[in-house]
């Protein structure tokens, strides 16, 4: 158990890179705040398919794909792919991955699911399975509205703490070496990104059945993978230039505050939750952003970003699952949440 | 990478072990050729529960917590769980693990779902990440029929190509170090059970469009799994005392022969496939058993524990999944099959 850390966490010594990344959203999520970060927004959330699970389905590829291509490997470099959606069966990424044609391993977590892909796709790179694994993951708002809630034609009116479910995709190259001499852009010298350590998280259920409160039910899980990873690592919150949370929303992030002050972690400085950043208030999300593309594009995007250019040193990256289905909600379930973390870094050296 | 092999396999040199294992099924499975395999038998599908899910979600917890109290360790010592199952949004597997309280990983890749956790937890545990895992699969012909077919009360006629879900869930706790003292029962001494190698598979879509024909739709990928691997390891067939496929079923298993003479590997003497075993051709499921619960209860059943007594040395499990929904198959979409291979010996060494 050499790369054990603690009680949950677990460590990279080998530092997994990531050399490549991409981001793709809806038109919606191109006119929010976070608009400049992503590779590609698209212009209609059809993308030229006849339904939107195609359409989803079509987004992790071009996101899997550009990655790639930006990692300047080709297909036949890659040894295996993981990738997860939150459409029944994982449909978007199951066909995605057959028109690639590499081995493919599906994961569910929900919108947990970007952070999912990221430690076993590092645990495979730093144990010596792999040299370079394909990781993605996407949520569409109108594949997850019919599936979930109502037929978008039903015109469902959404309550105040109702998320908007992301249409967005993002995807990455994990790679057991550098990007090296494709890192440098534009004659500047960009940062190698290193994956260090990993927090997989519990679920925490604390019985809320509303599904229209998942911010705050997946909160608590969100709260314990943090001060858990803080805990293994022997870290503080000010270790991190940006810790984030991925879907809390615009609630949710509020309740993550006072419960991580309630911890005794002073997170004001650093703290930040995808779902409260994708969206303008003004653009009438309600309760800001969710789905697994929602963490996933604003990490491919703004942190990859920003961590290459330098901006980002270290980043934790916490995204937050809520594990209810339509049949569990309709059996009376309340809602498991869960959150697995991820730390990056673009330090060199331990 | 110092532990892949081939083009798509890897090794596990730190040789995780096997240390617990419980298989849980129906009524109609109980009454099948298998009967004297498994750990408990069900008298009831409902399991005391109200909704088919919950019993679902039940059996698979029993077969875990029953698998961890028959390796001698606590909860306390596991460190990752990982399961999934065929419900949307894994319902069995996240209602399991919300009880349980251990870091959890979702996975999904419909039946071919226990393989796949073996080889994520395989790597966990060689890697250095865990020193204990748990692991389970789980189907249930009621919570699938419902979801994937027609409602129990319709009545639905059958084709003589359909295969039957099992009821059916399998738990395993693979560890770093051996089962030791605990390993000798009944006076008698038992062998460690080592997974050393594994192959994840591809996806490959022959172009079957009919849910009715999944065994057929899941051997290209089933087949393409086995050459893969025997190619990576240098091994032959009759290196292994049984290779099992799960769940090609009565169809599949002779077109699945068929192909792998047609690349000149003679099964003959080794090759079987859960789907096929698990029920009595008296038993009327037409084309055999199918479901994550197949071929994860007739490992964790027989296989487990002809290799405990000596009785099967050698073992490749290459559980098979179809990546079909609803919604694909609604859309005129064909089904995307997958198989994940592991090898499991009693043999020290290498």
């Amino acid at each position: 158990m050499k790369n054990k850390l603690g009680k949950q966490s677990f460590q990279f010594p080998f530092r997994p890179r990531i050399i490549g990344s991409c981001s793709i959203v809806g038109e919606k999520e191109g006119k929010g705040p976070m608009a400049k970060w992503f590779d590609l927004i698209l212009e209609d959330d059809t993308f030229g398919e006849k339904t939107w699970e195609k359409a989803e389905s079509k987004m992790l590829k071009q996101a899997i794909l550009i990655a790639l291509q930006k990692s300047g490997h080709e297909k036949e470099n890659i040894d295996t792919m993981l990738s997860g959606d939150l459409i029944n069966q994982l449909m978007s990424s199951s066909f995605m991955a057959r028109d690639l044609s590499i081995p493919y391993l599906g994961i569910y977590g929900a919108c947990s699911t970007m952070t999912e892909s990221m430690i076993l796709g590092s645990m495979m790179i730093d144990g010596g399975y792999a040299s370079n694994i394909l990781i993605g993951a996407s949520s569409h708002y109108c594949t997850a509205e019919r599936q979930f809630r109502m037929p978008l034609e039903h015109g469902n009116q959404r309550p105040p703490s109702a998320q908007w479910t992301s249409t967005a995709a993002g995807g990455m190259v994990l790679s057991s070496d550098d990007k090296g001499d494709s890192a440098v852009t534009q004659g500047q010298q960009v940062k190698e990104i290193y994956i260090t350590h990993a927090t997989p998280g519990k679920i925490i259920d604390t019985g809320i059945t509303d599904s229209n409160q998942m911010g705050p039910a997946m909160v608590p899980a969100a709260v314990d993978t943090i001060v858990r990873h803080l805990t293994d690592t022997g870290r503080s919150p000010d270790y991190y230039d940006i810790i984030l949370t991925g879907d809390l929303g615009l609630i949710g992030k509020e309740i993550a505050i006072d419960l991580l002050n309630g911890a005794g972690l002073n997170v004001a400085n650093v703290y930040d939750d995808c779902g409260a950043m994708m969206y303008d208030k003004k653009q009438d999300t309600h309760s800001g952003g969710s789905g697994c593309g929602c963490s996933a594009s604003i990490f491919c995007g703004y942190v990859y970003r920003e961590m290459r250019a330098g901006k980002i040193k270290n980043a934790l990256l916490v995204s937050t699952g809520a594990l209810l289905s339509t049949i569990s909600s309709q059996q009376g379930e309340s809602i498991p949440g869960i959150a697995h973390a991820v730390a990056v870094t673009t330090e060199r050296g331990n």
